[in-house]
């Protein structure tokens, strides 16, 4: 087409009334409430959310929120909402489906920073990947397979958006199980590089004012959360030149010391890694430096968890993971009063991509993705993070070209223990996946230690691997 | 970016004035025109065009057609128009370059149709592959290489946009002696297929009325003039059902008899062998038939040149590509009569190209374009055809998926003359370039006979061969 | 290993007494009386041979055959043979399994030969490749499908010998049904071309007299029957320069007239075509003439059957092909006449491979086997000609590089079709047989007559291709 | 052929005499010796060597050993000896040129053991991988760069034997500059794996008595020092299945406790490293652990050298590494006493390798040689070691398969920094060296402090890093 042509014709939205939304993680009070609030929005797509939840009593009061919601003046969206105890009614002759589980955290997450930590590897985040992430990964892939399998089942032309860490793994094991389902991961991380990137432009550009991170082209190649981006533009304006002077202002690198973040959030973000390896490799970093040090030895070497501030981050601790209990509370007063829920930008594109594959208007973003040569030198297959094309004839990424030889070989190594993880996810495997346990880039400890530790975790969280064969492992009963 | 949105802010397109054009083949007929009539609509960029050709005297007409052009009322455009007798000069500082050029029919391409006739072999194009766009691609090639070395002198970063046949193989000659150079091939036959599809449409879905050609998204695959689609949407709607449905209908094929087009134009089209080619490979042929049957043996094994009327085509005899002298005589109106020249909606994109690169609206559309992994089972390097997005940060391809193995197999083949057709150009080596010539899928006469007709059309062509060892040629001395 | 030693230890060669091999095709008279001449000739290996065949009688002639002669004191070997009504006893516990059947040529083979000329399409041998190759390569995917499930079930471990053309076809099917299966191909032509480089080296080195076959080194690639040598040495000298020579003296090159060779026999080779090719590509054809005719579609480009004289070779008609009935009297004359039967050298080297998988003396051979490598530019799966390494560890292929692109671009056409006929053949599906039926080289004739020549083969050939959907096939019915 | 045989013509020996061999580092004291020692026994081949030695005293007392030896009534063969001061005549007009360099050690290697233990980072060897390898390869590399230059102008055909290492980036660097070059690598490390296999057949299987290692047939794969093997075949039994009782034995592994190996040389191998990656990955490392060791983080993760010997092997110090300065006596009774220097069977193979190349007998053996597809999932290009068989044709690798996914992941990471080193090399760049660095498995300290240990090292040794920007270098001088 000459342009990319917003739907002209109404007779062909027809199909937009109707539409039906599974949701599996659906009593979740983040995502869920972020859906609602972006479909309440939408003027042109209507139809039903039906959220599944193995805890059912969350999910009813998401669906109560919901059609209580629509009811309000500030909602053009047409929606409604219901909860079920059971997947596959929920999923069933759906057009998407959303994804968004998670493990109780006191029981897995809290674990998979707390125990390596006693082994001396310290995570920032732990949920992508180094000895918390492949653990985390392990628990979720006969997750994902199930939920393929289902999909297969009850709506198999359905889009599946996957919102759930380690979200490349997640991805990939939807494709393993069901190799023709249409599915694809979404992830903020980018979005914030843009943001960053946006403020450069404001910076050193004199005309640039009130930037929007939409404005900033950035070609992102990668796996997600080790996202890279060689090439920024604002419109025609090549940025790179502007991140050099950056650069230059902010060496030595790093420069903070251990202390100087003690007042900041866990969250908090220099991009003094991202800069690092930017400087080393020439391609900038395209996650929060927190998820990108997670992928090389070299950041989280360090004796006390103070000493990463240096790099201008911090540890997230596992009392940060643990619900703090004040849900409920919140929903009760989302249903009690009327207006406590205010309808916001919420930043969040998955209403857009849906719009896009219905036809209504194209979109180009980044999605995690199977491999089908948008990143030439990485095989295809796994799941990489790139830019696509979304359009009502489905997904097509956008080719990012390859890497310079030694952010391939880093980033493959981390594609390399995604295929294995997914493998011995499907075979039930322990001894297969400690293969890519010892391949993390954190697991520096000893060959036995790391063996002790892997069992360790399986042994602390041994209710989330019930699929494997546990019996049969060689790693967990050496000695 | 959320949407892809046009440039927002005014201060930003301060680059879009004094954009300077160099035209090479700026005396031509077809697309100096096109592009006068084109720029001289746009309303959003400006500046200067350079006209070089090798004869001076068309491109100063047109130069002073141009000029007096952009006086008329209906003519928003701001733009001055110059010829040059110097290539250097016309390319120094472009912004973009323009290639169209081509040999004098009368001493080339009628025999490139001609003498391969003598042999037994038709064609029914003959500017693409088989024996004439073999040797088609062989003249060209030294001249591209030039042009790819002038580039590189006086506006490295300019984008270079092809329009001359081989596309393929000229396209990739530029980025063979300049690899950093940003250049694209444009070509119609893509189009041509959409309107059909449009038609489809308009034929097989009630509600469908005055379809655009524009509306029509499919995903292109293959290499120029032998180019495929395996997907074709209305927006969120599958076309391909409709294909099936319409080949049921014109089955059995081929559904002609000699004879029967001896009152249609040469360049009738029925899309036969596009339809054939879908029932017995599952993809379309998204070119013209007459280019289609060139890249298999099995079209154009014919006896008498009416026997190809069968698949709905006819073969473009020598004498059409003669010049009809009517050039001047039309000029001379356009310079004396104003009014003469109508500005009308050409159907052509560089216009469009150019302002997405200049970041002022992106664009999604097909070029040709080297391989770097958008189709992911050829080799990365020679130049494809798929879509690609054009922003101001450049061309991104679009990933198209592969190929089934016999469509590959057939493409591939083509792909590996590319290439060594280039390499022969680069060394100046006719015995190398005789290889390839073997290897065209039409050449299936005698070897020794293929030997003979390629040393004919050397022979005959010879002015045109200057830059190949003519002496050490064995190609040319066997006997 | 220093140097590849023989087994020095008699302890360990009690293996090689009660060795169990399995013929399929057990009833023929050329492959099985090599097998007893050779095994009978042999002294340190010893055990019993299960003949199979569908026609038992043959089979237990020569297991009569055999059981006599190893009675005779020019017998040395120690074997047992028996006839057997079941191919799965045959094969129980068999440490090799040797295949060599055919279908009766009256009802298949005549036809693969005659049916394409009635087309127009001449073929010199139509056992690998053009129509007949790929009709015939149809005929054997489901009976060597049925071998490999076999084997899987009654000997998993057995190394299996296929000798039945079209040889990669064939053996691809084995790995395509049991992917552990050991198996490889094995055929004479690389011999030929070793044997007519002797004679070179004699004819141009001085000091070179009665050089053998087995003394000429050369590096071979390709697949069976469209071989190539790019290096040949007798020792440390190259024998490429002196191949120059020859080429030089030989030219130009056809020549012979038509009718030249009537005298000749239909087997005659006089390497015009290897000659031509290396002129042309730089490699030496490395099969007889006869086949590497058939991989390209210029010199079987001809009007009359004496015109492909010119380059030496004759076709062989189908009356060559029809049973000479002269078996059953040899056979008789064989089982009465003591003597009659003469052990020869036979120049076979199976029974030398045993050996050497054996662990007796290693041998290192050219051998048909799924590429893995060791060409480097062919994808990795189909089955390809090249020189291997046997030892007692098994078959390793020695790598040969990779292939001028023009010369694989030929191959690559013909190992795809190899695969989509594995693949259609795999399926019953006649339409993707279709496809690379069209993608031979020899189908040059009009699309739609090539659909009435594979119609018609099928059709007059319809009792073997019972496992094929012959009512769902689009190819059957088109008109 | 069909089998492997000798040469079995005198006159084909001719070229057997008069054989040149030239000397780089001929005055070493190990190899030159072996050198002398085993050509002149051999018989079959006679000819001169030229010794050159960047110090050439110590070559002249070489020349000088080997003339008078070759007196000697026990030396059957029969050579010259002659040392060179410079290294154009010593190569012109050789056959073989071997290789066998090193830096003195007190400058150079002493450091790369050193410096980085204060950073933490113990290394077992340091000649290979780690940062003292990585420092190391790039000093070499310029070396070797002159070299291969050399043999292009003054023997462009002969082959180069390369003792040197690092192993894999010395002969890749051969091959960097001068592409058609012949050379391998040639390492012993393997033949340790088959002398203690020999040992396991002994062990394990009843009737084997003093198994030779050559008896051992072992599917070498991977890179010089981090070799693998997943086949080994005493003759035709499988020895696996005796590895894996041996592999129940040794459990748990490590087996050892700090100081359990304060007696034992630092060269002392108990395999558990071997076992250990058998046991995880199902391949047994193919060299020695102290070599295995440094090419992942886990083993060498300890706080006190001690702490290593729990795998059963020692690290060694640098103090083992500088000359023991008993050369010259050595030298000195060897002259001066006849019957001191006593040949014998030295276990080393180039004369082996050299009558092959010559034609006279064929050798299987394992070599480092650039992949051309006999490990199918590494790139082509890097240098690997697996076996090849050796003719008067030349080397030709055996196809090895491809690998388990993670170990290929481990061997890639290796591979990559081996292209990145040689690249960084040719273009003296070390920042792009510092990449390599980075990806290091051994190199897990803080980012910043590994620039500061790269610096440092590069200081130190500064004069043999004369090829390299040293100003333009950003880590260099970062701070």
């Amino acid at each position: 087409m000459h342009t990319l042509e917003e739907i002209p014709d109404p007779s062909s939205t027809a199909t937009n009334a109707n539409v039906k939304i599974g949701y599996i993680g659906g009593g979740s009070e983040g995502w869920a409430h972020t859906l609602i609030n972006d479909l309440l929005q939408c003027e042109d797509v209507s139809g039903s959310v039906a959220l599944y939840d193995v805890n059912y009593e969350p999910a009813a009061k998401n669906a109560e929120l919901g059609n209580r919601l629509v009811e309000r003046d500030d909602a053009p969206g047409d929606w409604t909402f219901e909860a079920y105890q059971e997947i596959e009614p929920a999923l069933k002759g759906a057009d998407f489906v959303i994804c968004s589980i998670q493990d109780p955290p006191e029981e897995t997450f809290v674990h998979d920073i707390d125990v390596p930590q006693e082994y001396g590897i310290y995570q920032t985040v732990a949920d992508t990947c180094g000895p918390g992430g492949a653990v985390r990964a392990l628990r979720a892939i006969p997750q994902y397979r199930e939920i393929a399998a289902t999909v297969r089942e009850q709506c198999p032309d359905a889009w599946v958006v996957n919102y759930t860490n380690p979200m490349t793994v997640c991805t990939r094991a939807l494709y393993e199980e069901y190799p023709d389902i249409n599915a694809i991961g979404l992830c903020h991380e980018v979005f914030g590089t843009q943001r960053f990137l946006a403020g450069i432009v404001e910076k050193y550009v004199d005309e640039a004012e009130d930037v929007d991170a939409e404005e900033i082209d950035v070609n992102v190649k990668g796996i997600n959360h080790f996202t890279w981006i060689d090439e920024a533009y604002w419109y025609d304006r090549d940025i790179f030149p502007y991140l050099d002077e950056e650069l230059e202002e902010r060496k030595p690198l790093p420069s903070f010391e251990p202390g100087d973040l003690d007042d900041e959030g866990y969250w908090t973000n220099h991009h003094q890694i991202a800069f690092d390896l930017y400087d080393k490799f020439g391609l900038f970093g395209a996650a929060g430096d927190r998820h990108l040090a997670e992928f090389v030895p070299w950041y989280l070497d360090i004796d006390e968890p103070e000493e990463i501030q240096r790099w201008g981050i911090r540890l997230t601790p596992s009392s940060a993971r643990r619900s703090d209990g004040e849900g409920p509370a919140k929903m009760s007063r989302y249903l009690n009063e009327d207006g406590t829920f205010e309808f916001q930008e919420s930043g969040e594109e998955v209403v857009d991509i849906m719009r896009a594959l219905l036809g209504i208007e194209p979109i180009k973003t980044h999605v995690n993705y199977p491999n089908e040569g948008q990143i030439s030198d990485l095989p295809t297959g796994p799941v990489v993070e790139t830019n696509a094309m979304i359009t009502g004839a489905g997904v097509k990424p956008i080719t990012a070209g390859d890497f310079p030889r030694e952010v391939r070989s880093m980033v493959r190594q981390s594609v390399d223990n995604q295929e294995t993880l997914v493998e011995a996810g499907y075979a039930g495997d322990l001894d297969l996946a400690f293969q890519a346990f010892l391949n993390e880039p954190l697991v520096t400890i000893q060959r036995d230690e790391a063996r002790e530790l892997f069992a360790e975790l399986v042994e602390i969280e041994r209710d989330y691997f019930r699929d494997y064969d546990l019996e049969g492992a060689d790693v967990l009963t050496d000695d």
